[in-house]
Parts: C-alpha cells; sequence; structure tokens
C-alpha cells in the first residue's frame, strides 16, 4: 500500500519512516513538508542514508490523493484541519498525529490549543480517538484516526482500567507527568537547548497543557460523568520517554496483588501492554524504540490510594508507532505488524 | 574551629569539604573513614588536589574528641547511632547527615530503616530535627543534630507552610519525588550504574522509602495530629538534583497568587528559600551547587487543589549545605557563612 | 536453525537476543549463564518480557552441542579458551565476541589480557577474524570466528581502505578512541557509576588498552609490515556508540574529494557501511542501534594529513550485531538478513 | 571597583556574574545587553534571583566609561572591535572575552572569523594576549586584555611546556578536542537542541574552526617558527568541560616520569594547573566549575610519541574564570582572588 507522510521532517516524521522501512506491506510513495521541500531526507537526517532518500515535496490534497492511499500528518496544530478534510473527501484515510481532531468540542480546541477551529464539524464526527486498546472496534471502520497525544496515551492506558471496573474516585485523579525532550519536536527553542536541559527537572506548563482536556474526555467517555484531573508536566534530561504517575483514591482499600490481576486480565489480548508485578517498577527505558507500555500497580492500604505507573516511547506508543497499529488495525492486519520492535537496552 | 568528617569519602562527605574549604571560621582538622584509611583523599578524588590532600584515618571517639570540637557524620545508616553518643559525652557537638537521630521513635526507626535501634533513648531526645528554616530555635542550643534527608527537606520547606497556615487536608497529601542518582551514594551498586540510569526515568521502593515516616513526622509536629502521605520516588537520569511535585486538596479555593504572598511572607526573613511568582516553575539546575530551595506554587481553583514544586541539590541543602547551615545557627555565625555559592547554570 | 548464547546476561548478550528475535532463520534454544542460571531473561531484564521469557541454564559442551548448532559467546577474557575448544570438536559453530581467538600470537594474549592462553594453538589457527567486509571469503568457510572489538571495528574499517591504496604513512597513525559506557559491560564498577561519568569525559587505559595489539595486527595483515600505534581512549558521558577519530600523515597531498571517492569505491558492495559526502560529519547518534559504520574524511593539505572520523554502535557492529552479519556470512544467508534496523533517531 | 559587562545575558557573562559575585574586591554596577534591554537579569536567569538582579541595559562608550572602571566584553564576535577602542581612549580597561583582538594579523581574523576587521592597529597592538600562565608579566601593565579561547587554553596550557622545552617536532602537532556543548553560547540552534545532542559524539568544523590560527598563533610565539597543526572538535552530550588529547612527536625518547617532573616544575608557582602523577588520567568533570586547568602526560617510548591530555571548565579557565584572573593580575591583586572555587564533584 502506498502511504504518503505530512510534515514528514519532524521527529514524529522520521519515526514513521524509521518503523515504516520495516513494514512488510508498505510503501512510502512521498514525504510532504513546505519548509524543506527539495530537499532529501537523507541531507536533512544522515542516518536514513540507505534507507530512505526520498526528496521533500510540497505537494496539495489532489496530488497526494492521486499518488497515496492512506496519509499520516505528522504536523504542527492547525495543519491538518486544513487539509485532511479534503483527503477524506477524496476517499483518502487519514491518520493524524496533531491534536487537530482530538477534541469532541471545537470550543475546548479553541480554549486549549489557542486558535480556531476549522475544520467542519461533520470532519471532527468521522474521527476516532485512535487509543488502540481501547477503541479498537471503532478504528476498524474509520477513515479519519485523531492519534492521541502521548501524555494521554500513557496516562489513560494507566488510568481507564480502573476506571472501568469502578476502583476509583473520580474527583481525585492527580497525573505527574515525567517526559523526555523529543516530545517538544525538532524547531529550535532556547529552552529545549542542551545546555538547558541537562542535569535538570523542570516543571512547566501546570494547569495550562493542551492534553488536560483530551485526557478529562477519554476518562468521561469511560466513566460516563465529567471529571477534572490535576495534571502536571516536568521535562526530563532524556530525549525519549513518558513516564505518567497516576494518584487516585480507591473507593475501597483493595491490595497492590489483586489490582495487579484485574490489570492483567483487562490487558490479556493486548499485544503492547505489559502490566508488571507486583514490587516490580518500570523505567521509560524498557520500552525505548518500542510500541509497549508498561505500568506498575501499588495500592497503599493506609489511605487507602492507588498508584499506576506507565511508561511509553513517546515517538512510537506516543507517536508513530500508534499510528502504526491504528493503521494495521484499519487495514486487517495483525496489530503487530511492522511493530516487533524490542526495546533498545540499555 | 577545628572539625572533624566521619565518613569524609562518600559523596555527602567531599561536598562537606567542598564547602568548608570555602568556610572563614573552619578548619578541617580530620577525615574519619575506616574502608580507606591510610590514602589521601585527594588519591580517591583527584579534584581536590591543591585543595585538601589530608590523609583518612581509623579514629575512635577519643581521639576524635581531642582534636575536633565539632563533628560531621556523612556516614551510612547506624555508624553515629554507635559513635555520636561517646562523642556527646565528652561534650563535642554532633551534626548527622544520616537517618540515625531523625526518627522520634526507635520502632519507626527499626521498621523503616530495617536495622535495630544501637543508640539510648536520652541520645535520641538530645537530638534537635535540623530543618533549619523550621527549627531555627532549637537548633541554636543543639548539642546533636538529626541533618534531614533530601527528600524531606525538599517536601517539608514546599508544604510546611502551607499546613502551619491550614491551608490544605492533611489526609490528601501526595508527594512526586525526583531525585538525581547521587543521593545513592558512591558504592557501586548495578541500578546505578550509567548504562541503566541514561535515557531512563525510573520508579522505585514506592510505599517503602525510609523517608516517609520523616516526611509524616515533620508535618505532624507542626499539624498536631497523625497524616499519611503518598511518597513516591522516581531516579532521574542527572547526578544531583531533587524535585518535589507535592499535591493537596484545599480546604477552600484560593488563588495561585494569595498562596505565593503567603508563602514569600513566611519565608520573608530566610536568605535560602525562594519563592517563585506565579507561572514560574522551578528546575533543579537553577539551584545546582547552592543552598536554594526554589519553590513554585499552584492552585487548581477547579479541584480545588493546591501543586508545589520544590527543588534543591541534594547534596547542598539536602545534606552538606544544610549541615553547614546549621553549624552556622549552633556557632552564632550568619546562617549564610561559607554558603555563600552562586548556583552553577547552564 | 537453533542456536545457544554463552553469556546471555550481559550487554552483549542481550543484544544479541534483541537482534536475533527479529531473524527469519534462527531459533533461540539456550541462554547459558553461570552466575543467574536458574533465573528467566526477563526477570532480570524485564524490557524482554514477551519477546524472550527463556530461563538461564547452566550448561556444559556436551548439552550445549545436542540442542544448538551454532554457539554466540558474549562472555568475558578467559572463558571461550575454555569451552569453544571443545564445542568445536563436536562440529559445533563458534562465534567468539570475546577477545580470546582474536590475537594471532598466544603471547601477545598473554602480555595484553594478561592471564594465560588455554586453548590449543591448532584452536587458533581454526580461528577467523571476523571483520566482515575485510575477510568476508574466509569468513563464509569458518568454523570459529574471532569477532572483532569494538575500537578495532571502527579503527580498521576507517583505516584500512588508506592502507590498502598506500595513501599514508604506516608509522604515524593515532587513534583518539571515544566511546559510550556500554562497551565495559554490566558488573557494578565505582568508576562506571551514573555519577562519576555524567558530564565529564574522561581518559582512561592510555598505551595500555587490550586493543591496541588487535588494530596493529589488523593493519599489518593489509600492509604487510609492522606498525605501532599510538591509540588513546576517552570515556564518553553516553550509553553506546563509539568514535574513533583517526590521523595519519599522508604520503603526498591528495584532496578529500578524491579520498571520499577512493573509499566510496572500496566499500561499494557494502551494505552497511557509509562515506559521508565532503564537509558533513558522522555523530554516533546516526548509527546508534543499527549495523551501520559510518565514515567522514578530511585531508588536511597544508600538512598533508588525513583526519577519518569513523562511527559505530559498539553493541551492534561493534558486537552482537557484526557477529550476526558473520553468521549469516557462514550460513549462505543475504548478510544483511535481520540487520535491517533503522537508527533511532533523534 | 566597578565593573562593567557588555554582553551580560549569554553564559559567559552570567559566569562572570557568578563568580565576580563572590569577588570582594568588585561591584557590579552595569549589565549592558541591547538585546534584552530593560529587562533584569534574574528575569532571565532566575538563579541569580537574590545574588545579582540588576536590569540590563543599552548603553553606549561614554555612559559605560562615567560608571565602570574596567570592563569585560562577553560578546560574540565583532562587538568589541566597534566598542573597545572608544573606551580605550577614556582610559578604560577592557577584558575582550571574544575572539577581536587575539589574531595578530588582521587578515587572519578576516579569513577566519569570515567578518572584516574594523578596529584600528593601533587598537591591536595594544592587545595583550590572557593567557595567564604565560603572558603574566605583559598582562599586568595591560588596558586590553584578548582573552584566549577554551580550545586555546587547553591545548596551550598543555602543549607549551614541551615546546618550550624543545621536546616535540613541530610540524607533528595533532589536537584532538572534545567539548561540552555550553561553548556554543545560548543562542537556538537547532543541532545544539538536547534531542541532537544526548547520547552522541559529533565531529564537527575539521579544519575550519576559528581557534585553529589562535593556538598555532600561541605555539609560533614561543617556537620561534611557523607550525600547521592539525585540529579536530567534536561535540560531547555535556554542558561544561573541554578536555584535548594532543599528539606530538618526540625528537628523542623520553620516559613519562621524566616529562612529568618537567612539567611540574614549569607551572610549579601556578595555582591552577595540576599535573597528574603517572597512570592519573584527567576527567573534565574534576575541574568543573573551577579556574582549574588538569594535565596528563604519555610518553609511548615505541614510537615515540607524546600525548598529554589536558582538561579545563570551558565556561571559567576557558572564558570568565581566567578573564578575572587576568584583572587579578592587572589589578595587582592575588591571581586566585575570588577564583577559590573547589571543582564540583560529582
Amino acid at each position: 500500500m502506498k502511504i504518503a507522510i505530512v510534515g514528514a521532517n519532524g521527529y514524529s516524521g522520521v519515526e514513521l519512516i524509521r518503523l515504516l522501512s520495516q513494514h512488510p506491506h508498505i510503501e512510502i510513495e512521498m514525504l510532504v513538508s513546505h519548509s524543506t521541500s527539495g530537499t532529501a531526507i537523507n541531507a536533512i537526517y544522515p542516518h536514513l542514508t540507505g534507507i530512505c532518500e526520498l526528496e521533500l515535496e510540497k505537494a496539495g490534497a489532489e496530488e497526494i490523493a492521486e499518488r497515496a492511499e492512506l496519509v499520516f500528518f505528522a504536523t504542527p496544530a492547525g495543519v491538518s484541519q486544513g487539509l485532511a478534510p479534503q483527503l477524506l473527501d477524496k476517499g483518502i484515510t487519514c491518520i493524524d498525529l496533531s491534536g487537530d481532531f482530538r477534541l469532541r468540542q471545537p470550543k475546548a480546541y479553541e480554549q486549549w490549543y489557542k486558535r480556531p477551529f476549522v475544520a467542519r464539524e461533520t470532519d471532527l464526527e468521522k474521527g476516532v480517538y485512535g487509543l488502540s486498546e481501547i477503541n479498537r472496534d471503532a478504528i476498524k471502520s474509520a477513515q479519519l484516526i485523531a492519534n492521541p497525544g502521548c501524555y494521554p496515551t500513557a496516562t489513560l492506558l494507566g488510568v481507564l482500567p480502573a476506571v472501568q471496573m469502578g476502583l476509583i474516585d473520580l474527583h481525585s485523579i492527580i497525573i505527574d507527568g515525567k517526559s523526555g525532550v523529543s516530545g517538544a519536536g525538532r524547531s529550535a527553542k532556547q529552552g529545549n537547548m542542551y545546555s538547558e536541559i541537562n542535569e535538570s527537572v523542570k516543571a512547566y506548563k501546570l494547569g495550562a497543557h493542551q492534553h488536560i482536556p483530551e485526557i478529562e474526555q477519554g476518562i468521561e467517555v469511560i466513566a460516563g460523568s465529567e471529571t477534572h484531573v490535576t495534571f502536571s508536566t516536568h521535562l526530563m534530561p532524556m530525549t525519549r520517554g513518558i513516564m505518567c504517575t497516576i494518584y487516585a483514591g480507591l473507593k475501597e482499600a483493595r491490595s497492590t496483588q489483586q489490582i495487579i490481576e484485574d490489570y492483567k486480565e483487562f490487558y490479556q489480548s493486548d499485544s503492547f501492554v505489559r502490566v508488571r508485578n507486583e514490587g516490580i517498577w518500570p523505567a521509560t527505558k524498557e520500552v525505548s524504540g518500542s510500541n509497549y507500555c508498561d505500568i506498575g500497580i501499588f495500592a497503599d492500604e493506609r489511605v487507602p490510594r492507588l498508584t499506576i505507573v506507565s511508561v511509553i516511547d513517546n515517538l512510537v506508543k506516543g507517536a508513530a508507532g500508534q499510528a502504526i497499529q491504528n493503521m494495521n488495525i484499519i487495514c486487517g492486519w495483525d496489530e503487530t505488524t511492522g511493530l516487533a520492535q524490542t526495546p533498545i537496552y540499555p
């Protein structure tokens, strides 16, 4: 199948190239980028030499639709709202790694992303939230996937089993997010320079991160009622990886062991979620370069309160990997096709 | 004044040497270490060449008491409980950086440190918990200082103003601790090897960290009632620095700005605590190498819930720096003597 | 084909598992380790959960030979000299990632490795030095591969074209080696603790590294005459990656462009060596996780002197990847089978 | 003494503030920066809160000369050539951390810095190259100091003793430079983003670095004859620190021990240069945050060739620290005044 990547010169874009270059059913037909068109991708990223040497192209909906059957958007906010609707009208499947179609309410988008919502409401209705393990059935028949954000993926895979099983008090959810720097993308910003980040942990955007409404919406869909979470984000001195440490009051005391068993059952048929045994805590390095989400559980029976530790590689399960997983589901391929990478350790 | 450092060959020990080498009233008379006695400290740590080249010595209480007026213990758990009582009996002032005299209940020590409490209860009663900003008056006349742990220092300086002002629900306190690796000391452990730590964030010891009872005790002293906190610890890919992100339910909604003003007033005469203005979040690098504790505040009025971000250098304010600050208080010197280091940035 | 890995619990061992888990013709039959036998590999390395959960076994030559056709040794110096000869006698193919069979002279082994040579000279004669691109023909029919060291791989792939083309003065070769820490293995050593390595570059073992005779031997085989190189090694604050910056006097001035063309021709049929264009310098990250060796060239016509910059991932092309490449050559499979990983970037 | 810092908002500028805030004879009177004037320095660098909260100012030569007796330039290339001459005419002492007055030949400046030389030749003649240990006498009476670059400081302190003693062949000098990222300054560049630098060593600017003519000039002044060095630069995944590994042919074989003794004698009255004993190699962390230059020596008698390993903190001895050292020399203060910081380790 021929695919196109729009925004191919960013980190999520090259991660799509990395993973798709090992996918047996896919041919990368075109790399679209307006800012770097005319340049070969391996002139920007020498590590792709011999692997993918396509030239980046400027191209509109028409040309893309002629050459590709499926399009990945690895673009900043605002781009896919403009381009995806035209592609949808031409029957092309779109998998959007940006936040443009994730929030069900255009107003929420405008409030948190601080930009106008410019697509049609009918486009928004077509969009399926691509949290693969949770929405698999809806994804199968979707033409537009709103691929989840990195923090929401780690958070929702961590907390939704407890929500669905009714274990926790919805008003008590706190998420302490810890992210590597690659999540901020490749454009040069002073705050992401090596000398600023190294040997430092920095809190940022407390109470203001655009992933807050996405997390709340994800919980509300399962819970059936409104929730307000406290979500704090911290920049870690590392390139890849997200850990979300999630705290929530238990409605009644349960042992760590019981909850681990519940989680293992919840995810028993999911290849990419691994629930740890008691006392074995996950580290981001243990999923690095792979599509896994590893989850550790601790129930403090004294309070009682549940602590869930969830880790992913932000560029894989938190972006390009989950996008490919969703493509596999749509296309009826085995969900793990092209995603069998073992984590790089150490 | 002549001082001795017991356990001089660990990281807290050499940090004491670094800071004391610039202290105008102090002469380092002896470095005590049983495991490396007979070696010059700069043969182990070449960076001390030309600065401190004393030989490490094996020495008992008698010799130490003859040569030094004040003794710092930078030792693992168990050492000062054996040696400090003998020194106290000889009139020597002891500042203990280990956890041996921090917990008021010997049983709690035995439960969390998993070793017998071997000092006399009368020694324990002499001990003053050396959280300088909070216990200044008691410290002035102390002969034995139980210097606080690194996590408790960051946590208590962050949360105690809110506790004392009665702003928060004591049963809702959650601390998400993030620490650099130097806190684990210098002895070779597989889990602290570079290749294991780098490019990774790892949760550890959830619900089992020996700093839990120290934090609870510190809160209870101010609050006057019992509390159970949830305390999670995470290893960061960095050498120095601790950040504690503290969450607690607000009894009633208050604005971020109000609480910042309250905190600034609380710490108005404390040189080493800096409360940030609204929206300016601390990073551990901004206190690196210095005795500062920087605090950021966010009140989520939707819930309402308070988030406090507190950062220190674990080896300075979390260990050697606060120990020297306590010595200054005891000796009647200006509290900042020898501690005027500007943070190393970048 | 069924294979065994002896020393499976070290970093080279798990890297073999990572790469072989994607190899279409291989089944990992057994993981041998005396120190950790009885434990599942994923209890030591949780990242392998769901990928490889074999139990580590104690096993002698007889059992290994019954169950596996080919054996990888990912062991410290001394192990394969004892075990490999027994396996060779039983007709098993051995690929040895350690230094045990690399040096043609037992005396050189004893001098540089500071341990007795205990195998038979006839075993040593069977051994083929497994620098795949250079020794491909001999490797095809080998029963024992002495897989090259990490520094020698980067150095020899960088310098041998110039040696073979007679461009450089053999007495002028200087290699400035820069290595990530994973090359030192997983056993706990104080010098490789995170706090010692991070934010630091450290020179070590100048003039004493056991890879010196291996490099000299590799050059001498091609040059046909003796050489003494200066080889300096430096520990970098990173986990993976080796860069060797190689300096050598040019017999006569040549342009950078000419030499680049010569190198491209030399490696024209080698999938894993990528020679950079003029002015584009390699970085270790650009080969991370992959079997590539990237080479940059600069000819300083003023002197005239040649500078060659050669980078590899020390655990892949410098260990497990090249070992698998050699297995592919021996087995008559395409040389890149199971080794098509795109470098992980960023 | 009142001083001004021009370019106070860059990394060398804030390092001057850090060090000068502990200097007993200095008052920072003004911070000059055109791009950020009107902002308090601690609004840009929160770590300076409570230490230095001056507002950055736009100011011309007249105002600076009225308020300050000595001016530090921590500016990019081109600035001090315009401003320093006006200050010199008004009798102000200028210490220039940029490269503007380092090269004796305006043509060399224009060739390597790729910009016109705009100062008067008479200004250039006033400039004294501020390599403190080597040029102390000339510095004493200088009105304009051309403070050395970071790589040249590490290189020249490492190699000049051997040059002066006539030990090495001038045509054989090779310098392998390894630098932390802070040397590239604080302005946002894609190549210096955390995600690009971390877990990577990258070669850059081979044969094209503007420090090449500065190093050659520094050697030629001592040697009395022309030299061409090969100088390679490599970006390290660390913030601070430079290591230069220097290779040179020995005119005749000498033992490592002999040369170490020669070096110790050469630097016997220099507080900031520490020559290591045989077999003890320096690491950049061992000088971090301090004004030290640590030197290790290895003579390979087989070739014979000399290897010198020289490390500094690029922002201290390689910039702000040496600038203050030069100020101390000019003012007749003890050379170590305000520079007694112990390296931060770990």
